[in-house]
């Protein structure tokens, strides 16, 4: 096998939040850092960068993610490799894109460095490279993947109230959800158990706490 | 951002093949083609060669595929990009690997390179490069994702028999079912629908066909 051509190698990361949004409704945000030469200068990019020689896919996205926006993810997950022709005008760019959930009390205590600014995922400006296919990727897998409960945890902790539930999917799915059908579907889920708490601190009728059941496989036969 | 480091891109793909094993029960078998040169020489090695400045990656796979195996599978879905430090004894080198699922028939009316080899995806020799893991990681992936009704169509075709599906399923998960327990669980799947048709060509009390329902993403509220 001859030589390997030479191709820049990138590392990405896109990160979604939940906060507070448009009429205080929560919404996912993902933060961006601008580009400070070309191509794109001044456009907003991923947090990310190349990759170095000697440092894992995973730390790199890490790394670059905490220098910019001060994030720590407990678990960065790989989302995709972009490689598209035309993705760079410099030549050839692979990039690696990992993607992490973060609750809002990560956001608020993580130091962001000097430049970075949180969009609307839904409301992103022309970002820099191909940057804003990359975000529609990601979300259109939270999409498919809010259908299963564990993705909700990310963004709740571990107990929450079926209007804090209602509020994350309203959220990823981008529209209101009837509050009344809500509540009836998860009434009947046998991914939710109540934990028999409910929340304090609240007037009156505390509403329930629940928790998620650990992910089962759906199989025909086990 | 200064420049990139020298970095070694590598397209590569895991096909899976259904197709009869030990004591002629349906199994998985994946095709491997030898290293020609160091590192590994003489070693079983997945399809797959350098990335090519100007080729789009799933374009490299495909091709790489067809000039081995000689299979052109309709898709080939992008799996894991693969960049451990130490996965090559060259220096860094990104490994974007692709899979296919491809029936029995397609691989029959293939006509393969010289040397390509088919194996047993659960007894395979040591592979060159951290291929094992690789593939070990696709057969782990395969195993979810038999959960889901669409997976069994690539091995099957349009219709099937309850027994050719189970065949299917034993042969992703590397044991036996209960036939009784299997036909059971399948009765009460709303993803499978009963064709009216039975297989022709069987002497008596010919079995159902039957198809898959359109996948459908399960969601709390609609």
């Amino acid at each position: 096998m001859p030589a390997s051509p030479h191709i820049d190698v990138a590392v990405s990361t896109v990160i979604f939040a939940l906060r507070p949004g448009p009429h205080n409704l929560p919404s996912l945000w993902t933060p961006f850092v601008p580009r400070t030469r070309e191509p794109f200068k001044n456009k907003w990019a991923l947090p990310g960068g190349w990759l170095p020689d000697h440092e894992q896919l995973e730390d790199a996205a890490a790394r670059t993610l905490a220098e910019t926006t001060g994030l720590r993810p407990s678990y960065v997950e790989q989302l995709y490799t972009f490689g598209n022709l035309d993705r760079s005008p410099t030549g050839r760019v692979i990039s690696v894109v990992y993607w992490a959930l973060v609750r809002a009390d990560e956001v608020e205590s993580a130091i962001p460095g000097d430049n970075v600014r949180w969009f609307p995922a839904d409301h992103l400006p022309e970002l820099a490279f191909d940057h804003n296919d990359i975000v529609n990727y990601a979300l259109e897998r939270l999409r498919t993947k809010v259908a299963y409960a564990d993705i909700a945890h990310s963004f709740l902790g571990e107990t929450f109230t079926i209007a804090q539930l209602r509020s994350v999917h309203e959220a990823v799915l981008g529209h209101k959800l009837d509050a009344a059908n809500f509540r009836r579907s998860v009434a009947t889920s046998p991914d939710l158990i109540d934990t028999g708490d409910v929340l304090t601190g609240t007037p009156h009728r505390p509403p329930k706490l629940f928790k998620f059941q650990p992910t089962q496989t759906k199989r025909f036969v086990s």
